[in-house]
Formats: C-alpha cells, sequence, structure tokens
C-alpha cells in the first residue's frame, strides 16, 4: 500500500456510512481532497453539530436539537389524531406524501424479544401516558407490514384499547401503479379477501 | 417538511460526497444517529484533519500529509523507472496489482486545452527537471486509453525524446478472462492488428 496515513484513515472512516465500501470509501475520499475540499470541511462541521447536538423530543421521540420538535410544538396541528411509526424516516415519508395534519409518536425500532426490544425500549410507557392525557380519540398504527411490525400493530392496538382510543392500520392491498402478474402472492390474496364494494 | 433543522444541514452537507443523492444521504444521516454516532464523529475528525493537512508530494505530486510521499522516500524503489499516472487511484492501483518497484509521477489531470489544463496544470515542467536530473531511463506512461489520455500519452513521449529517456504505454487489447464476443470493436481491431507470436 504505502499511501498517506491519514488518507487511508479517512477512506477508514467514510465506511462508517451505510452502503459504503472500500472503493466507494476511496472514491469518495479522492473526490473531497481533489475536488471539493470546502464541502467535506462543511460536512465534518455539519456531523459534529448534529451527533453532538440533536436528541429525541421528550414528546414523540423524533429527533431534534430542541426539547420538543417542531411539529410538537406547532399549533395548527390535530391533538385528537396520533400516528405511530417505526422511524423517523417513517414519520418524513408519511408527512410528505399525505395531508395528516395530527401528531406522531416514533418507536424507534419495533417489538423484538429476541434482540431485548420489549415495550420499555420504544417509550411504550410515555404512550400511553400521553393516551391517558385524554385528548387523542384516534391512533393511527403505522408500523411496516413485516412480522415484528405486525405484533407490534397488535400490542399498540390492545394499548388503545385500554385507554378507550379508536386503533386504525394503514390499508394493505396492491400498490397504485403496479401490474397484478408482479405483485406478491401474500399482498394478492390480502387485496383479494379484502376487496371493497364498487356499487 | 418541519423537521430539525440541523437534520436538514447533515442530510444537505451528506451531498457532497460523489455518488450521494437526496435518499441516500437521508439514509445515512439516520443510521449515523441512530446506530453510530462514534463513528460519525471519528468521520468528521478525519476529514477535518485530512482535508486540512494532507496536500501533495513535491516530488511525485501523490495526496500526503509529509513533505514527500513515502514511496518517493522509500531506500528500496527503482530510480530508474518512472510511470506516469493520472491520478493517485490510478497509482494506488498500479501499486497493487502489479510487481512495480519504480517510482511515480501523478499528473492529477490529463491535457485538456478546452478546460485550460495544459502542461503547466499537470505540472510537467517539474516532471522535466527530474527527467534533466537523468536518473530515469524509462518513462511508463499509464494514462488513461481515452482520447485526452492518448492525447497526453502522446505529449509525454515526446517529453522523454528531448530527455533521451525510452517511453513505453501499457499494452493495449483483449482483458484477461474476457469473452471475444463482449469486448468492443475498436479494442478487438486494435488487439487483432497487434497479435504477438506464439512460435
Amino acid at each position: 500500500m504505502s499511501q498517506s496515513d491519514l488518507l487511508t484513515q479517512l477512506m477508514e472512516s467514510l465506511r462508517c456510512l451505510p452502503g459504503v465500501g472500500q472503493k466507494s470509501a476511496q472514491r469518495m475520499a479522492y473526490h473531497l481532497l481533489e475536488r471539493n475540499r470546502e464541502g467535506g470541511m462543511r460536512l465534518a462541521t455539519a456531523l459534529q453539530e448534529s451527533l453532538q447536538r440533536i436528541g429525541h423530543c421528550v414528546q414523540c421521540r423524533d429527533f431534534t436539537e430542541q426539547t420538543r420538535c417542531s411539529i410538537c410544538e406547532s399549533a395548527s396541528r390535530d391533538l385528537s389524531q396520533l400516528c405511530v411509526v417505526e422511524t423517523p424516516a417513517d414519520r418524513l415519508v408519511i408527512e410528505l406524501a399525505t395531508g395528516y395534519r395530527g401528531l406522531y409518536f416514533i418507536l424507534q425500532g419495533r417489538l423484538s424479544p429476541l434482540d431485548g426490544i420489549g415495550p420499555r425500549e420504544l417509550g411504550l410507557d410515555k404512550l400511553a401516558e400521553r393516551l391517558a392525557q385524554g385528548d387523542v380519540r384516534e391512533m393511527i398504527i403505522a408500523t411496516n407490514p413485516t412480522v415484528e411490525g405486525e405484533a407490534t400493530a397488535h400490542y399498540l392496538a390492545q394499548l388503545a384499547h385500554q385507554f378507550q382510543v379508536k386503533p386504525s392500520r394503514l390499508a394493505h392491498g396492491v400498490p397504485i401503479g403496479g401490474e397484478l402478474e408482479y405483485v406478491d402472492r401474500g399482498t394478492l390474496a390480502h387485496a383479494f379477501g379484502s376487496r371493497t364494494d364498487m356499487s
């Protein structure tokens, strides 16, 4: 090898990014050194500031550098609806795709007893407190349609019942714009069984 | 949107990396915040140190944080051979793939008059000085087999002649392990024309 130690170290460090292997890390390091040292320095500062200062919103557990995130702080959101998602990325995509104006609760994970992730780790005690306050009427459960996500959804629905809150779940079915031929069997069977009346 | 300002800033900054778009930047930011804050902080430090301290070797123009890079400093390299490449990445791949023990000169680009890149920008005055010292017997020209790379190679060969240095060029031909059916026409025509004697 015999290349600059600092350069080797930079390439190694870049591999902490998801999806970045040896080859990409090399390309990134050379790109920054050759063409964008300024952008690289900005990235270093942004990393330091974000990683040191971003914590979780005390109310919804989303990422924020404030005590409460801007959605929880907003006066224009509907307090009677609460959408529960697994990750901040899910929250973001719902916010961008739908016209939802209620509030969120971010689990930062899903129930997974084998990995030691139980109700406590997902902040469900905090969620229960919130439901107990009585503002929330409907809890929209938007966990992923995976085995663990479904188990989490089931648990959340029971929690909602305890507090006389109406639980609802995202509809399953054939994706819009997709072709039946390429839809997986499980989804197709579900969509067929839950067909809606057109009359 | 209404997401944390620092988070938005981090996602924006990550896009300075080559091949990282909005979606990847989002995934990287969430990954670091959720699972690897420590790695992210190490990356920030590595970026700052590298971008501030890595410069060019005064002899071969490779990246290094020293005055001369470790290859130029090494006492065990063959001073009579000089391999000229376009980028540090090319130098690295030659070093890893071949048993070459001579020295290098890194152009950090290729001749491209339309982009304002002439002999001066490639440090060819420095290369000429080096050839004038008389140690170098053979100059291995390993620029890319592109139009601009070939033009640069031609220029370099003339320079070598001026100083009574023997210029050589990487062999062109059919890649080892490839199938003729999938080799491009230009390469195949060249390989056919430069066929070697097997007798």
